[in-house]
């Protein structure tokens, strides 16, 4: 081995000894943030989350991301002069932390053009349905849909975020029953057990994949 | 035991060893046909196939009720003179048959509403798809607009047929993985698989329940 090959191999071990660094945005309790913080914990997820962005102050996602000793910031869209100014802002904070992934994990705003313009087919988002059944709405909106409209199979879904909600392309999804004695709590509850799993294996997924769009399908490779 | 009600005992058990007779329209070749033998052969169907209609006298599923000598009808809504003579006449063959339960399996043709009216919840259909995921369409169809829609997740459903087509309240729904590499051709194989087991347990389910309808939630009892 030459002292090129030689660099070049010790270069290459030192990018794939790095740990991707993610950014997740929250709103409100953090169960998915928390079940990131678990994965990582046990070795299913290699990555570390390099900044939490709450979009409401009193989030208890941000006691889960202090717990765990991670850069928090608050970024509440109305303190800004427009949605895009927000959107500068969480676009600046992701950066400064080095986040090559954007999760959206009970992320309530919508996220500026401008965001998504920035991390092309890097961010992703976790909804309580099967889409494209049940798009639109936050929990527990998607849950009391389903219930209504009389499924017996939901379940939730990892999509790429794109400007249009709730219709970016599809990474991962997974099944869950609806029983007949079913309440939209019940139901909710259920979900999330599963979004506890499915968000950060499609997280591990697609940081070591090679992301390939089809149509509308996506191959991970 | 006095004799009233020795008898009405005895009534009971002559009702409850009763078999139910089903109908079963059919238009291809007859695989799901072949699953409800199949279950009642093996005694997780307690059901007798009283008479199969096809809609097409080339359909293999016609070869299938001859091998189980099941009585066979044909026919083909064009050669009557309008939809609604052909469901007088499908009518007529059911109640012959002793139907309390008419199974749609590959019927290809609308139904008419005077068949749907004749037997109110008491006609169920199955769909290779989540409803009210991709909705529309016989097979390959909804597979096909499955796979275009990149969603990981599909299935099959058993609903009741309503005059809305595939918009019936949901009995049953079973999930399919949806792989990378899926053409329209595997994805079908795989959700009719599915199909084998999911349309003779809900036809059981059926047969021996209390329908309650809330909404649109179909609850059995």
């Amino acid at each position: 081995m030459n002292t090129a090959e030689s660099e070049a191999a010790s270069q290459d071990i030192t990018h794939n000894a790095d740990i991707p660094t993610i950014g997740v945005l929250v709103s409100g309790r953090g169960s998915n943030l928390e079940a990131i913080f678990d994965a990582i914990a046990r070795g299913a997820l290699h990555a570390r989350v390099g900044i939490v962005i709450s979009s409401n102050p009193n989030a208890p996602a941000l006691g889960i991301a202090a717990a765990h000793e991670v850069p928090a910031r608050v970024i509440v869209p109305k303190d800004y002069a427009s949605r895009a100014e927000a959107g500068m802002a969480i676009i600046a904070a992701l950066r400064a932390a080095g986040a090559v992934l954007v999760v959206l994990a009970g992320y309530k705003p919508i996220l500026d053009g401008c965001v998504v313009g920035a991390y092309p087919m890097r961010i992703i988002n976790i909804h309580p349905s099967l889409l494209p059944a049940f798009a639109g709405g936050m929990a527990p909106r998607p849950q009391a849909d389903a219930l209504a409209a009389g499924v017996k199979i939901s379940g939730c879904t990892v999509h790429f975020v794109t400007e249009a909600v709730d219709e970016g392309p599809i990474i991962a999804q997974a099944p869950v029953p609806v029983y007949d004695d079913d309440t939209v709590e019940r139901l909710s509850a259920r979900i999330l057990d599963v979004e506890h799993r499915l968000l950060p294996q499609a997280i591990e997924r697609i940081l070591y994949s090679t992301v390939r769009l089809e149509g509308r399908r996506v191959i991970l490779i």
